[in-house]
């Protein structure tokens, strides 16, 4: 028996908001220490990392370890029917082939249960390197978001370069180029806003825009995000989920084809 | 000579966003008790039951009986002209072929008035029996519009069972199953997001759920709806229009599907 | 060198809102007063004026008069991507073929640039001559706004009357027709909400409402907005832009089709 609880739909919600663009079917693993979810997107350059500790739960209870295979999109659609404020509750038995989601109202008058078919993945799981990080920074989610969305419009990659003056976000195509900096926070302001940049080593990297556009689609999760950088190896966006977890993207970085094609032509 | 005055518009114009995807055009009855309309939609599967009293109008004349066939489709983006506050007078001669809306705005200083067509429909006045139901629940109706959207997610049809313990609603499609259940309020809040179950007879019914998210349009005409079940006859889905009147949609239950195909494959 | 410094974004946002719609490229005149744009729209039917005083701005420099042809809509898309507080800096030099919009952020610590390339725009500088006209109405611009976009509904063309009695729009289609009308206001209303109406001469002119309907997105420039009309000569709807200067559009007279159509019938 597979039983967990949450204080708030919201969450969940919000997760399945973040990642249903990337992931149209996952695995869930449950076990004593809480719920997981690691998977490739389907074109297989990014790749999303979700940890839901047991503590975070306001009931959890998980006799053996279990693989859910869940189809994302339509998980999403039945949060949907919950609330914000409702709990949610989710539960499996070990040889069934469903998982059911349960929604309670704040004063108990509204109960309401959904029921889905699990799914047979068939899925290897990727180990994570650990890596030290040239740069992490760390800044409102609404403005890493913001920045996605405007490069966005001029072109498909986006350039982070990462200096002892701050961090710049850059992009170019055929309407022209933008370059967008961020400094160091030093003003007096809401430390929710600030930025606060921990420079090891100067880096310049080049990611899809399209990829970092859906990993903020996450940004309602944590009013806070940290990207760390390093060259050549994959970019980490990471929010925060309350006190619960976090959600990670991993993104690889793009060879720079305007780059290749300025060699190419210098010939 | 008919001539009627409305303190507000905003009630016209809720009617017409509430019917207006039932019924392209319909026929209003203008007596000396006031204005009404009954008609069926063009599927022939619903039915809409309008009454406002003259008693609700800030004026009201009507010399003599007249039937005016208007197309709602049209009227309904003349109403959308008027100002929620605008009072609204509509004019028509017993002679004549045209319906005039007039609209001033409170300050007087600003009056429209629009001039449609009217049509000759060709119309079969049909009777509605009086019938006892079953059970009888009041909701707030924006609980009811959300448990038909909820559920039109899952599958086409929406089962409606009420017993002892409280009316639930279901749906099962290819996506899985879901089932919502209320209970009758005894918590103390807000009297106007009360649950109120007045059951008869237990019963279990089922209905199109495309027609009742078409009824849930009416939402913005009251905070509340009444809705009335009995197995084997049409449910009545009413909103209260402040006290002027009432606006109440008839749906014809379904044969379930499920359970004949299901009997079938049990040959 | 030409480089000239906005206080707000939102002002230059609200602007290419306005005119993109009508213009996809034009030409910004820069002199030592300031900068201007005037333009057809791709039809040849809509005149838009632009004047930009140079002491609206918070910097101004131009050392030599410079035309700069930029496509509006690229313009608008780089224009997005400034918060409303950021200042906005427009730079270009005399002989380049770009020019750059520098955003900053009230407290410094968000710095984007932006870089378009310009065109070569082959212009002919249009005269308007003075005209004195029969009647001015100055109104709420959401007033006007809408106005426009309900009669729209029933037509094409939209008919301005303006005599003693006060101002009338009027349209007609399939659907049916609608009039229109506002009166001085003498209410002790906000003045921001009064309807002023100078009329020297009774009018009656009739427009396309497409073109009216375009103006009319300039509304988030002004609460106000200056309508000037006359017999046989294009109207004029004016916004002041706070005190830096104004956006202006004219558009000619329509034949009235139905009165030609009318007379023909007539013969």
């Amino acid at each position: 028996m597979f039983e967990s609880k949450l204080a708030s739909a919201a969450v969940l919600k919000k997760i399945l908001d973040a990642i249903k663009d990337l992931l149209t079917e996952a695995q869930w693993e449950c076990t004593e220490t809480g719920m997981s979810l690691q998977a490739m997107d389907s074109s297989h350059v990014a790749l999303v990392s979700l940890k839901l500790r047991s503590e975070g739960f306001e009931e959890y209870r998980c006799d053996r370890n279990l693989n859910m295979g869940i189809n994302l999109v339509n998980m999403s659609k039945i949060m949907k029917c919950a609330s914000n404020d409702d709990t949610v509750t989710l539960r499996a038995q070990e040889d069934g082939d469903t998982i059911s989601f349960v929604f309670e109202s704040p004063n108990q008058e509204r109960q309401s249960e959904f029921e889905i078919k699990l799914m047979d993945l068939d899925i290897e799981h990727l180990g994570i390197p650990d890596t030290e990080y040239s740069c992490i920074v760390q800044m409102p989610s609404s403005e890493f978001s913001r920045i996605c969305r405007d490069l966005s419009q001029l072109g498909d990659s986006m350039c982070i370069t990462c200096t002892k003056s701050g961090i710049g976000f850059s992009s170019k195509g055929d309407l022209g180029s933008g370059m967008i900096r961020l400094s160091q926070s030093t003003s007096h302001e809401k430390e929710e806003n600030h930025v606060v940049i921990d420079l090891y080593d100067p880096c310049n990297v080049t990611f899809a825009i399209k990829y970092l556009n859906i990993f903020a689609k996450a940004s309602p999760l944590s009013g806070r995000v940290k990207i760390s950088v390093s060259n050549d190896v994959p970019i980490v966006v990471e929010y925060q989920i309350e006190d619960i977890g976090f959600l990670r993207f991993y993104l690889a970085p793009k060879i720079d084809e305007d780059d290749v094609k300025k060699e190419k032509m210098d010939d």
